[in-house]
């Protein structure tokens, strides 16, 4: 099955698909400065929590890669300037930090060897080189654990009926086949008979931009709906299970996810679905007890106010969370590239978190 | 408080405000023609059921006064034509056939007046001016029904916090002071300090373009959110109560309303707010058992995957059913214009409706 590439490390730069114009235009921009990646994150060209990851750490390699710091002391300085800028785009996505935190454990590593070899110019050069494979290593691990996911995930599918995600999970959102969106993939390819009921995810569209064009893309049938027909759905319409992909997971399982997975999770409870989260242990967040330490992101009010330019609405105050947390009782399981975690899942991420 | 006339009867013929170009046109159009009328209701010109209760009354009344028809048989013909014409509009909404109903026996109980009296053209004129009458009538009656729904209604607002709504279930959907929005109006007058949530309202945005423009135009303050973040808001947001319109009651009090309105409904009995219904009496359709039986108008897929004539996804299947059924075990009361019906409202609702 084909997927598409949100974005490649290239000789000539970073080069990502501006994700704002799909579906109408699929345009590809090249960076060749961090600061132009980092605005790319925040302007939502490249979004999802693992594809922001993959992101961020092309940034850091390309600003690397890009500095003119000769001395290991001149590129540790840019190296933190650069980590600082990227760390300021999005604070809910725990990818991000992650990607962030590995660049800097890498750094150290790499900076002591080179400082024990006393290698100079030369030494800084392979450092840069080194951590530019880093990215690309951490593009390619992001590809794996997908294919894992879905491979765990594609086993919990109904074998036939629908399955109702929310906002892409996809392949734009990991730099891989995806999460959710992996599991369905994986379910197909294995011969499960799905429809995707696909919620168009306001502000931004994904469902219907995203999630519609990828799932079009792979010829896997699928249905457009509202927002606010989740309910409607779940109740009347004959869905065997809800899989959704994951912003930032706390130790106990609480999942912070785009705005209106918390009311579909309660939805589905209501009617006895399983709720399925799908994301990469990268996205678990083991220092925050629960979902209440979540910081979630407020964009702003004209992306409520307004679609595509126009204004839809009088000069109003409006509301821009763009995420909400749901508490872990309503998650059927979370699949990882590890392992399905079931509840408790406080004991069960523990584990798969523990062994790698 | 100033509110806003969605249709009104004058000597020129039917004016209708053209909702689907709220809020950035405030456009009049005059209808001379009950198949216009019909046209109006079908194409959303004007909505929300109680005021296309008014406007197929009016659209009777107009068709009627307009009639060539010089005999009383010729004029029942044709009336029968008008009222088949404008029954085939919406399926919901039992307002339309309330009023089709009415006019029935109205019609029957003059046309036998008429026969008795042997007034020929003379008679037939003079039932065509108290046809007209009904509809001012109609019209006058849903204007104290809000009045009243919304004295009802304000005693069980929060004296001060947040309350939600969906879609518009104002003074654009009934033509008096609103049902929904009645309340709300009622409760800001006699000094409640309230603020309003506002679910957009996918797909046609009632609540972006509707509600939130007669609020602002009222002063009343209001923050608009996306449907997606309903559970979101209703789980953090400090909302002390919800408050919706409806298309129809069934006899145990299951009601169908706008899209969205049963994940509110489940949402916010998770949060344990208390969740009411405001409509008028002729909502109630008292033939029928449960919400099951109501049909559910399916508009076009169109309308979900275009906003504003713009395509938002790539050409695939979209489903758009217009409204949901809410169980009535989610509802906590039923505010009418006789009182306010509690659970079991298979009694509270038939003693309601039996006093008069």
């Amino acid at each position: 099955m084909h997927t598409v590439e949100p974005i490649r490390w290239t000789p000539e730069g970073v080069v990502m698909l501006d994700q704002r114009r799909l579906p109408r235009e699929v345009v590809y921009h090249t960076y060749t400065d961090y600061r132009e990646v980092a605005k790319a994150i925040q302007d939502m060209v490249i979004r999802g929590a693992p594809a922001i990851g993959v992101a961020a750490a092309m940034g850091i390699a390309i600003g690397v890669e890009r500095s003119s710091a000769e001395t290991l002391d001149a590129l540790r300085a840019e190296f933190g300037t650069i980590c600082d800028t990227l760390a300021r785009t999005r604070p809910t996505a725990v990818d991000l930090f992650w990607a962030i935190e590995r660049f800097g454990r890498r750094f150290a590593e790499l900076a002591l060897a080179a400082e024990k070899n006393s290698a100079g110019a030369r030494g800084v050069a392979r450092l840069k080189a080194l951590l530019v494979e880093e990215a690309k290593k951490v593009h390619q691990e992001r590809q794996d654990a997908d294919r894992e996911i879905g491979r765990f995930g594609a086993e919990l599918m109904p074998k036939s009926g629908r399955v109702m995600t929310q906002c892409n999970a996809g392949a734009l959102a990991t730099a891989g086949i995806g999460t959710a969106l992996g599991v369905i993939r994986v379910a197909v390819e294995t011969g499960h008979s799905i429809e995707v009921l696909v919620p168009e995810t306001r502000p931004y569209l994904q469902g219907a931009r995203l999630t519609a064009w990828e799932l079009h893309q792979d010829h896997i049938p699928l249905t457009l709906i509202t927002d606010n027909m989740v309910g409607h759905f779940l109740k009347t319409g004959g869905v065997g299970a809800v899989v959704v992909g994951a912003d930032r997971i706390a130790r106990n399982g609480d999942t912070a996810n785009k705005i209106g997975t918390y009311g579909m999770a309660v939805l589905a409870r209501e009617h006895n679905i399983p709720f399925y989260v799908a994301a990469p242990i990268s996205t678990l967040d083991l220092s925050i007890g629960s979902g209440e330490e979540i910081p979630i992101e407020e964009r702003s009010e004209e992306e409520v106010t307004h679609l595509a330019g126009m204004p839809i609405s009088p000069e109003v105050r409006a509301a821009h969370p763009a995420f909400d947390v749901t508490p872990a009782r309503f998650i059927t399981a979370i699949v990882t590239e590890r392992g399905v975690a079931r509840p408790p899942f406080e004991t069960s991420l523990r584990e798969l978190s523990a062994h790698s």
